[in-house]
């Protein structure tokens, strides 16, 4: 390619006419949706239409001259490869945030220079840290419209997916409980409209689902509801007249996505909106009326959402045993197929194991794109193989795949690492360290109300011992035939705060790892489900809970090394596979039925 | 008593005359000091004298025609019996927090009354949170003067103890050394001024201590210094003049106690001054010339203070061999004085342990009161016997003695428990899990800045495995000849700030715990160093510490139930009975050493 002719070149130039126009001397642009999803719809990936850097996170920053993305080190060498050409500069970040964005905003810009950010994809947690940062160094700092709305000709429209219903028995209560449910915490607090924008907030009180992005079983729209009332802010021909009409029995009226705001501009003056500042954008906060009451607080559908009912756990560990399924049938095709000397490729990985999950009962999708990575590629804990770059399983090594699936019952996030031929004794120490790992959580008992963060070292605890660690949360928590990463709950480093408090019902993943770049990757994953603990004396120091272990597929005992586990982690790794055979064996046959028998011997 | 005299009737009465002429309708009261101090000086006990609940934390609110003592469960019964007839309320807090009296004020005043603390006294991190809750709330927040001043006839004055010099060998660093360290972090702040009013601070900073207060080695001051000179406020007669010489030469003048407020008025207006809003009061913030800039940050003497020297930290381990000893020729002589039949009571443990100490070489002093709790009583975590309330050591059971000291080269803190006579089943299995929560703790390796509450769940999991917990921290920093609880890491359920990252030289203590109200108590600590722990790939995947234990004492085998000790476990008990043997043995003779090595006998 001629590097002059990179098309952000013509794009960067348009995007900062449009800010001369607004008279701006800066913009910041997150990678982020009106909703803060995870995954953008293609209308929001401004980002990578902007600067070609396609990678999953990031952010940019211009001023009238300059334009630089900001990428932690899982995109340098793709950033840099993409940005080759472009003009960009390439900023590295040691870690995922927008301060070095504006860091940079702030040293590119004079004392009194207008920065600009579009209000509509900002959240109103991190609008306030701009502003308090811009205040600081002396920017005045002024978000409002978005200049691609003029310099993206041909900019995608809304995904128009249809909107269906989640019925039972996989939906297990009614919305109309669930509308209740919110309303009577709105009620306590005072707050008389509740403003909900984050689509898996709003997929599980109306028990509707979608599939207008990648992998999250959501659609795009906005609620906004009352003590009677609610009105969805939906595209235009995504629900049926029938569906509609149920909605319209439980009080959901459907309004057009784009007249939300101003249906928050005509509420009374005396109104309190109840909105979570880091699901709800400023744009939508300006719109209010001026002088209105609103109550900053997590959604109560977050928290509600996050505490799994016992019907929709029995759902869940029925998904599991289906998903499990799929992934012996896999590894004991797969195994055959290398056995037989076909030559198989990351791709193929996907390509197989999807197929697998696809004949199983409740299956909708993937909940998120398979991780396959064989050796140096298992090392870059966010790797996709492409069809442009991937790499063939040839010789002997580890095997990492990280792969779930959505199901009507249940969302299953699952990583195993499988080793091919003979594994080398450095090889089988890294495994054994992260095994013992996922081992020392999953047997954590813990008080109920632990903050989530707090449980991370436990996990951590035998990889220091031999001096290693990894760079990545420990754990996430986990939906409900729905987003596969889901708060309020994080196993990490993370500054704990109350909404973590682990509760019964919550799921959360369960994932250590170790990653030697440019050699091999080793992460162990499972979904745990947060249950009630009985103790000897009767929750005499305080109710506990224990940590069932859902994910139900053979952990690899070949790269063992034996004489770094103990005989009470031994017996704990017996006992699960005796678990994984008891309640995988009815639903495989054949290969499978004979892979699972053998690799669910005790060792 | 008559209830009718009880003191605080008419002294309660005299305070809200003042506060009327002071025209407040409230009045807000710490258990604080000037300097922010754990320990108060007699002048400063307001809330003691003013309600005659002697508690060593709670906080006073006053109406007009109401007084509230607050204080957390640790308290209640002594609270009500010395409240008994005061006509003063008792509101039991969860936990030790000013919040409760907050809301108590806020409860009891009507929107726009004006509510006063004395500003010399109140933490201005304390103020700050303060001053939102009035705002939000309505009420008139409007700290200044303190009406003890006049209410409070005969308060006693200034402690006016000898201040000494901390030398070498024991003192590693000479002063101007220190004084450079923070000078240097003032000039890479822009700051060109420091106000350090926190005692430990700036006995640290000068090689100074002194015994104003009780257990620390402190004394009563505060420190102003920039570029070049440093002022210490101290009262008048407690420096002597040869010392005051020494003083001079490193660039340190004397001021009276009392003349801070007028220097830091006459301060230019273009200074600025760093100072920690945790350990510094309204009052002298109050001082400073309007427009003058502020540098709110933590003290970097806070930071550089917690880590101990290389020196500094062999001067420690002799101190521990010499604490160690004292425990040894202690518990001899107590389990000989018991077969002998003689009856001994929690007081009597006390005066022996702190006689023994007392022979050691380097001894000063207590580093805080003994706790020495028999069964019941050693279920009360911060009990004290007293003269009027203590037990007898009668029958069998649990002794926990939790004590520590003072020596020129470092501060100690130990708690064990000891069976007297066969102790029960369950009494073992508490032990056992204690005991082992204390272990996994010990044995930890953890990277380089990991944030010290991040670490708590590893003591706790033992204890939670069945059923079991404690409600306070699990470690605390400790000084080096200096204060017992010293900042900034904790390894607790704090939420974790950057300034908590464990460095190489810290020292804290591990001391998990387990209370039966009514039965017993267990609780078994030792003092850890942070020391750099080598890893088999050099810190390819970051730095680790590990802790050395540097606690020297046997641990009683006796009640350890076997069965839930894990093999490796007795070998690291057995690996540091080893190792206390090895460093007391030439410490001890006699009855100690007989007891010494029959006490340290691997199991």
């Amino acid at each position: 390619m001629d590097t002059r002719t990179h098309p952000a070149r013509t794009r960067v130039a348009a995007v900062q006419a449009q800010l001369r126009q607004m008279d701006l001397d800066g913009f910041f642009m997150p990678s982020a949706d009106p909703h803060l999803s995870e995954y953008l719809p293609e209308r929001w990936q401004a980002r990578q239409w902007l600067t070609g850097f396609t990678g999953s996170a990031g952010y940019v920053a211009l001023t009238l001259d300059a334009c630089a993305v900001f990428a932690d080190s899982r995109y340098w060498e793709q950033a840099e490869r993409e940005l080759s050409g472009s003009g960009i500069e390439l900023v590295k970040l040691e870690k995922n945030s927008p301060d070095g964005a504006i860091d940079w905003l702030l040293a590119h810009l004079p004392r009194g220079a207008r920065l600009g950010a579009d209000a509509a994809v900002l959240a109103l947690a991190q609008a306030a840290q701009l502003s308090a940062a811009c205040l600081r160094a002396g920017l005045q700092w002024t978000p409002g419209a978005d200049p691609l709305e003029a310099a993206w000709p041909g900019r995608p429209g809304l995904p128009l997916q249809p909107v269906y219903e989640h019925l039972p028995p996989q939906a297990t209560e009614p919305r109309s409980e669930r509308l209740r449910q919110v309303r009577e915490a709105l009620g306590k607090a005072g707050a008389t409209h509740h403003l909900v924008s984050s689509l898996d907030d709003l997929a599980w009180l109306l028990n509707l689902r979608g599939s207008d992005v990648d992998y999250n079983p959501v659609f795009v729209a906005h609620l906004l509801l009352d003590a009677q009332r609610a009105t969805l802010f939906v595209g235009e021909g995504q629900i049926d007249a029938a569906l509609s009409a149920r909605l319209a029995q439980d009080g959901v009226r459907l309004a057009p996505y784009g007249a939300l705001s101003e249906a928050l501009a005509a509420l009374p003056a005396e109104v309190c909106v109840w909105l979570d500042p880091r699901r709800c954008t400023l744009g939508l906060r300006q719109a209010l009326p001026a002088g209105c009451k609103v109550h900053e607080a997590i959604n109560p559908s977050t928290l509600a959402k996050s505490r799994k009912t016992a019907l929709e756990a029995a759902q869940v560990r029925e998904a599991m045993a289906e998903d499990g399924a799929a992934m012996c049938a896999f590894y004991a095709d797969f195994e055959a197929r290398l056995q037989r000397g076909e030559r198989l490729s990351e791709l193929d990985v996907d390509t197989l194991l999807s197929a697998e999950r696809a004949k199983r009962p409740g299956f909708v999708g993937l909940s998120f794109s398979t991780i396959a990575g064989w050796m140096a590629n298992g090392a870059l804990p966010h790797y996709r193989a492409l069809p442009e770059a991937f790499s063939f399983i040839d010789g002997e090594g580890l095997l990492l795949i990280d792969s779930g699936g959505q199901y009507l019952g249940g969302t299953t996030d699952i990583t195993r690492v499988w080793a091919i031929g003979r594994p080398t004794p450095q090889q089988c120490a890294d495994y054994t360290r992260v095994l013992k790992g996922t081992l020392a959580l999953s047997r954590t008992v813990f008080p109920r109300g632990t903050l989530s963060p707090m449980l991370d070292a436990i996990a951590r605890a035998p990889l220091w011992e031999g001096g290693l660690d990894y760079g990545h949360g420990t754990g996430h928590g986990v939906g409900y035939f729905m987003n596969v990463h889901e708060g309020p709950q994080s196993i990490s480093k993370a500054i704990p705060d109350a909404h973590m408090a682990m509760e019964p019902g919550m799921i959360t993943s369960i994932e250590p790892g170790l990653y030697r770049p440019g050699q091999w990757g080793v992460r162990i994953e499972n979904l745990v489900l947060n249950v009630e603990q009985p103790t000897p004396e009767g929750g005499r120091f305080g109710a506990m809970l224990a940590f069932e272990t859902l994910t139900l597929c053979p952990i690899d005992t070949d790269p063992i090394d034996r004489a770094l586990m103990r005989p009470d982690e031994i017996a704990w790794l017996n006992a699960y596979h005796a678990t994984v055979r008891e309640r995988l064996l009815p639903k495989v046959q054949g290969a499978a039925r004979d892979w699972l028998l053998r690799r669910t011997e005790p060792i």
